[in-house]
């Protein structure tokens, strides 16, 4: 018996998500069966893993960006040896199956990001090979080449033409990751077809212009020219896009090369058509020993972890507090005395009293924090200055140093956001990110990509409301609060002064399920004098900042800058109203029944929610017997009191709606 | 007297930006001051407008990406002729003026389109250009060059690190859109400093990868040289991309090419030097009359018109059918007969009663109303087979024919809808644009800007729910029905069957004030019978759609696909149980106090909400002692029936919870 050919090894990809996508009746075959011939070089001639250990800290990554090829993935996974059994593959898109529609991170052993979302993959991908280069600067030394993997990201036409695609590649290039490689699906097919009517970019030249190496033309079913572009891509000293030329639906006799072949299964008929056509002579899910034999990576996998092993204990050896800071790292352990500092901090901060604005307490926090968690890389969409996310100590990645924790991402939000996902799934960084409030819009969708993954990401938005005066409604939140608590596993914070800043920021490290963000103010926050109780229940989410005597008869609820005009609004009712204090909705959720009942009596219908905002949220809180003072209309153009006089956000409109009740 | 030369009134540009950022204590002087001898040379030798009249048919359009530089733009309305006196220049960023912090079409004549959200100033442009093309290739005629107007467009480096830039660029370079001329600011200075370290693309090598004509490198502060390219520009088939070396601040002797002038007040010294520079010695705000002169357009613009005006009346002659519907069109009048063949149909569809998917339901509405509006143009970011936005009449924009009503955006769902946007500004065109509701994240901050604009623009977003299915957690929308709802001026509609579909529809473009949503169901939804009178509340966003016999002891309150599970439940409690059919919580919330409390007594607290999605925004219609059916995590990857029983979507957890209350 001979040993299967190249092509024979790929087909077992193409039948696993042919007969994966026919049994579910729903899925793309297209792709993989396109991609499929690449994916074989790649993972049985170059890709480092380790099937039976998917954590091993330098195997190679590897990414779908065009993740609806997912059973190609899936297939891969399952040929090499995870933890991904055939009965897995059977159950393709179905309910607790771990073949998920689209690869994700946390139900499938050895995937490493969750893709789906068109271009976002290749920008994780960057963020991975970022994270790789920072890294193996901090922690190799000569002869210990401890992080030293690949960063390898499959992607197709959708995601070129997505801008992000515009976003990570500058970055990529600029930062000349030399480790990332790019495999790019041409086959000139999307969804509405034939690309050349809405997609004749010449990629190629703009990825050239981006500073990456690129390989023109490889044909992506000729495993010699493949080998050879991979060898190629090795060898530079950029970033490197191989551009293939496939076939979409790859055997298929009638829906090769077809827009047919890409998003439905290709139907009973041709699916024998093409098992005819490929000589495929196994029935469905079945792939013979020597196959799995050719295509088995565990041992390999192994002997390359042990000898990663040993070169770790010798590097132990000579370098022992490094080796024990990358492993907590690469644990995501926090320093053990991480708590007690910031608790130190904490307390400082309320003895202080500071009247500063929530993002000049946040540029303290970070201040406080980061020299503590080596892990931490900042960063911000060209807003620096503004987002005050800088700090004493932070150092920018350069082309020529990458070896720094502050990137500077310029005016690419989106790409930002997604870089940053990647960096926290690598392992090794706690990462966050930075802009306005309001273009927390441009990257939106990676934001709920952290938490849908989950990622371990900060995102920190100032400039939060009409507060921010003159730049006007373009630049001012208005929807953005209440838009970012709908997102689930997000926990989003809105602090009112610089304590509840320092505990925010806090409790969104030591978060490690994922992303918080920090909503903050650009003008200065008076500072709430409170008990220690109090600056404790602050990590509650919601808690009673100035209490009534007895049985509140009306109930303020406020977060962030508006929190002071509550109590103010307070003070008119003398002993008789409570101020709740609410900057993070999402955890006050969390508490259990009685605290919460504590802190906002169901039978205390009276209540008056303050937020500069979109009024509808609050509603939550109020029921439909108390009253919002918020925003239903787009801000405008002036100095900050003027606008929140002429929008009425006051605490005499407080007064007066509270008195209404 | 000798006249000013352009460097003096170029000069005026910049110390009208000068002086009226430092009255404010606020904005950009930067920009105007390292373009203002770009825009002179453009304004006083080229662009053809007509200052007494913003709304010329045929004038070129200009726009700033880089809204920031808004004083550039008041500075050339003002000089030229625009009813924007001195005194509105003085009030720059105030409450009120004229002159608010970035560029806003509703608030400034003479500002073709809102910016500041960088990138989409360009995408808009382009469809300000497709417009201009599309509109001349339908009625011009021989020797009628009716529709013969031009696109200028200005943007900075924070434009081209944008991920739109690389959407709108390459489908600009597509369609050959020659008459677009794109300035590019490239003064190598971005918020954080200086670009070189995160920006070091070849972007002439990228727009010319997009099949952009590029002029690749211009003295920005030689009209000579400007004006060559301009020339150059004006030959071209391409679009035609100008990058100009240029001076940010440039004549502040301090502060010129550094960030420091970018985005804050000079301060008094630098202002008193730079005028020492400059030698401009005129107090802040004064222009000497015979630089007005030299800048002035009014005449020339008139004279422009007029001769437009006598082309029009000959063609009116000539082809008086044309003549009536381009007015139609640029008016923004629907047909006479629209609303009443648009109810003929909705009555149809009422009578029909057909089962479809609302999607399939939103594809027969177009089917419907599009042949009797040919202003209506189509488009989806590639999902025209699972959006089904397409027509029988639909036909394709390609390069080699643009006469054309659909648009294939390819992926590109932000360009997509800032491009929908320019369409809609420019006149004589209502766009639709569409992708999968969760993908509208991509585009999110243009639909914002629809809103905040307003554009006429209508997006349709399908696969609106888990109701999807297979595609899993990154497809299933959850937080995005809410979270665009929450957007101001904006109407969401989730239309329960196929006749509020066609009602949506309707609503959609009747409502010329800004942008609505049409959220669509993957799946098949039962019909429901109405009499006539519900069918015509439909329109009102919110409606009794079946009662209970006196007053309601429980509301079910529901929209979309969930409806008919209310409907479902309800029946368990008889004639003591209403339904209300709530398609639209925005329209609803628009009628009159009487008519809502019709639908939803005050009284009745019993109040069961269903919908597919983020639980929370419902408590503002269930209060405190309703209960909401709905979800609070991310969705799952299996089939859509599994999915509602798993995550307990219906009728018997809304019939348990109405019960329970």
């Amino acid at each position: 018996m001979t040993a299967p050919t190249r092509r024979q090894l790929a087909n077992a990809i193409r039948f696993l998500a042919i007969d994966a996508v026919q049994a579910a009746n729903s899925g793309h075959p297209g792709m993989p069966m396109g991609m499929a011939d690449i994916a074989e070089v790649l993972w049985n001639d170059y890709h480092r893993h380790s099937p039976s250990n998917p954590h091993w800290a330098n195997r190679d990554r590897f990414m779908l960006s065009n993740g609806h090829g997912s059973m190609l993935q899936y297939a891969l996974l399952h040929l090499s040896g995870y933890d991904l059994p055939i009965e897995e593959l059977k159950k393709f898109r179905q309910l607790h199956s771990k073949t998920a529609g689209h690869p994700e991170r946390n139900e499938t052993p050895g995937v490493e990001t969750t893709t789906g979302p068109l271009g976002q993959g290749l920008a994780n991908a960057v963020g991975f090979a970022l994270a790789e280069k920072l890294l193996a600067q901090k922690f190799n030394r000569p002869g210990f080449d401890l992080i030293d993997h690949r960063t390898w990201v499959f992607l197709g036409d959708g995601c070129m033409m997505e801008g992000i695609s515009h976003e990570a590649a500058s970055l990529a290039g600029t930062w000349k990751l030399d480790k990332l490689v790019a495999f790019y699906d041409d086959n000139g097919i999307s969804i509405d077809g034939e690309v050349h009517d809405w997609f004749t970019d010449d990629t190629p030249a703009r990825f050239e212009a981006y500073g990456w190496q690129v390989i023109r033309k490889v044909d992506g079913h000729d495993p010699v020219e493949i080998k050879k572009a991979i060898d190629t891509a090795l060898k530079s000293d950029k970033p490197t896009l191989i551009c293939c030329k496939t076939v979409i639906g790859f055997g298929s006799p009638n829906k090769q090369g077809k827009e047919e072949s890409h998003g439905a299964a290709l139907g009973k008929d041709e699916v024998e058509l093409t098992r005819k056509n490929l000589h495929w002579d196994f029935a469905p899910f079945e792939i013979p020993q020597d196959y799995y034999a050719a295509w088995n990576k565990v041992e390999q996998g192994k002997k390359l972890e042990a000898e990663w092993n040993a070169l770790f204990e010798k590097y132990a050896a000579q370098f022992p507090s490094e080796a024990q800071e990358l492993d907590r790292r690469l644990q995501g352990e926090l320093p053990k005395d991480f708590i007690a500092k910031a608790d130190e901090y904490i307390t400082k901060v309320a003895l202080d009293g500071a009247t500063i604005a929530s993002r000049k307490a946040s540029q303290n926090a970070i201040e406080a924090f980061a020299p503590l968690l080596p892990e931490v890389i900042g960063g911000s969409a060209d807003l620096a200055p503004s987002n005050l996310t800088m700090w004493k100590a932070s150092k920018s990645v350069t082309e020529a140093d990458v070896n720094a924790n502050y990137v500077h991402y310029g005016v690419r939000e989106f790409g930002m956001s997604a870089i940053a996902n990647g960096l926290a799934l690598h392992g090794g960084f706690l990462p966050f990110d930075a802009t306005f409030l309001v273009f927390s819009d441009y990257a939106r969708n990676a934001v709920r990509m952290s938490a849908l993954i989950p990622a371990h990401v900060i995102h920190v938005y100032t400039h939060d409301s009409i507060g921010l005066g003159e730049d006007g409604p373009t630049h001012q939140p208005v929807e953005h609060i209440a838009s970012l608590r709908l997102i689930p596993n997000h926990d989003v914070w809105r602090p009112g002064d610089a304590v509840e800043t320092a505990v925010a920021w806090k409790q969104a490290i030591l978060r490690k399920d994922g992303p918080s963000s920090l909503i903050l103010s650009r003008q200065n926050l008076p500072h709430q004098p409170r008990d220690e109780g109090q600056v404790l229940d602050i990590a509650r989410g919601g808690y009673v900042l100035k209490d009534s005597v007895g049985t509140p008869e009306v109930i303020f609820i406020s977060t962030g800058s508006e929190l002071a005009l509550a109590v103010k609004a307070a003070e008119a009712f003398g002993d008789k109203a409570r101020v709740v204090s609410m900057p993070s909705t999402d955890v006050f959720e969390r508490q259990d029944a009685a605290y919460k009942e504590r802190v906002l009596p169901k039978a205390v219908r009276k209540r008056v929610a303050i937020e500069a905002a979109s009024r509808d949220f609050w509603f939550k809180y109020v029921g439909l017997d108390g009253a919002v003072i918020g925003m239903d209309t787009f801000g405008a153009s002036a100095p900050a009191d003027k606008l929140y006089a002429y929008f009425g956000i006051t605490a005499d409109k407080a007064i007066e709606a509270a008195k209404a009740l």
